[in-house]
């Protein structure tokens, strides 16, 4: 019986693992999401499974369990993945027995799926920022804005759609979120809406150095880090979007606190990680004159393993 | 030892209480909040515990214990009230021995305390419309609005001042609210606030028959059900701040549904009670959009006890 467990994150754009010993972090593996449909991006996860492992100089047989986090629909119990709209080969309507081809492809090791969002907030609470809290809110700034919720020490997904905190609402009739909503959290403080707006405001003839800074680095989205290049080169037009993003999180999170009471609140995602302690500073100075009981904030923190919370929360799903 | 449990709520101008037995309401009295003092109030509170026995012709020594709902700051363990605004005597800096004083005012019975709005949805959960749920929502739209959330079956009240939904953002830099700040849920769907934006309109111009009913009936105050008349005269001002309230409703309620995926939400208070099935559906109807998962709402309800939850809520809280 092995005693490494490994936790895999898969994300839009990168697998990322990490392989878990007695309670900590010894080895992890990153590789771009393969694009070529559901038996690729199962052959990706194996090999993330088996690279993390020689990260950490164990051998195959060390192996005790893996857990993988998934932007999506799951039915735990068959460890089948329903539908994930990002991923290529999960948008049909066959369901794609990942757990079952992914423990089978590892000698039978038992392989436990989560929602990756949740996963992510496991990872944290267990392991990372939110350790010494019960009730626990973790905010995932990226391309779009999604949450998880511990109440009581448990995670409270609801009936599996709960955490959707990036479809609150800041302001009625206000800018067009992802879903195609008015006025959304998401709207102001996701990346994907962000980088639309700033697009829409160039048409307008506002400038930006953010599409310069993205394609001098030949991205094609304008990514956490070019997010922050233009804020630090004073860019206006970035800044003004940063400034827009920090009021609507104040709002949702202010309202969020309010409802719940909580102890913590722990901001991720590759725009909470990048733009770190500032930015999450800023968005506790929003949230505070909103309080009922300002004098009992919540703390706010960043995560403890930035890009890792998801694959070290996989990890812990499976017992890790 | 006793078979009866009674339950006292206490508002700020009517006591209520209920007497149970095999878990079912079989006594219940009412009596207006003396304005008189602390010592006043627990007078009363025993009334109200006498009266509910003797209306379920059980005799002093069937009472097994008492639960009391106290619209304020308590310390649960020693049953003493710290703070309650709206009661006359529990503003100042000396804590109540409220539990004690009754008790030992009812020959040494168990009295236990609890905050009058988590004990009105215990009640609902245990006894009334929530029964069928592990995850509910109770709003309660009264003279403000407050709420109370049941999560994985149990009441969840973070470090304390969980539940305030009339304090969430439904409009930034709208109306003002009871608290000072702009733009919350209260500010729309609080009678209290209604009722000062109707005064307030009316300075301007605008005509009303709100306050010539509430004059008619000998009330200081717009009542539920003077809105209620209002309303179903066809008094437009009435009917637009009610459209407004249902908006403000709606808004508020589906941001929740899209963080907490709820199973149930019960909507009860003065207004919610007196406006009933019809102000439910609407609000329903408002939510309903603005659902990230729209095919799965939670179900929306009105109240099994209406002005007894609290009551009722407060037995149950006490054992019965």
């Amino acid at each position: 019986m092995g005693d490494v467990t490994v936790g895999v994150d898969i994300g839009a754009t990168k697998i990322q693992s990490a392989a878990v010993r007695d309670e900590r972090v010894v080895g992890s593996f990153r590789l771009p999401t393969p694009l070529t449909g559901a038996a690729g991006l199962e052959r990706a996860v194996v090999e993330a499974v088996r690279e993390a492992l020689a990260d950490a100089d164990a051998a195959p047989e060390d192996l005790a369990a893996a857990g993988i986090g998934v932007p999506g629909a799951i039915d735990r119990a068959t460890g089948t993945v329903w539908s994930s709209p990002n991923l290529p080969g999960f948008q049909t309507p066959t369901p794609v027995p990942l757990a079952p081809d992914v423990s089978e492809a590892l000698g039978g090791i038992p392989v436990t799926l989560g929602n990756d969002v949740s996963v992510a907030l496991l990872g944290e609470h267990r392991r990372g920022a939110g350790r010494p809290y019960r009730n626990l809110l973790g905010v995932w700034v990226g391309t779009g804005v999604g949450g998880g919720l511990v109440i009581d020490g448990e995670l409270h997904e609801g009936r599996g759609a709960a955490g959707e905190i990036g479809h609150m609402m800041v302001k009625p009739g206000g800018r067009v979120c992802s879903d195609g909503k008015r006025g959304h959290l998401e709207a102001y403080a996701g990346r994907g809406r962000m980088e639309a707006r700033a697009r829409e405001l160039t048409r307008k003839g506002r400038r930006t150095i953010l599409f310069k800074l993205a394609d001098k680095r030949g991205k094609p989205r304008v990514s956490s880090s070019v997010w922050l290049e233009a804020m630090q080169r004073g860019d206006r037009l970035a800044n003004q979007l940063i400034d827009d993003a920090v009021w609507a999180l104040g709002i949702a999170l202010a309202s969020i606190q309010n409802l719940l009471d909580l102890e913590a609140i722990v901001v991720g995602g590759g725009l909470g990680d990048r733009l770190g302690g500032p930015f999450i500073r800023r968005i506790a100075e929003e949230m505070r004159p909103q309080l009922f009981v300002p004098e009992r904030p919540p703390a706010l923190l960043p995560t403890g393993f930035t890009d890792l919370s998801g694959a070290v929360g996989a990890a812990v799903l499976a017992g890790g």
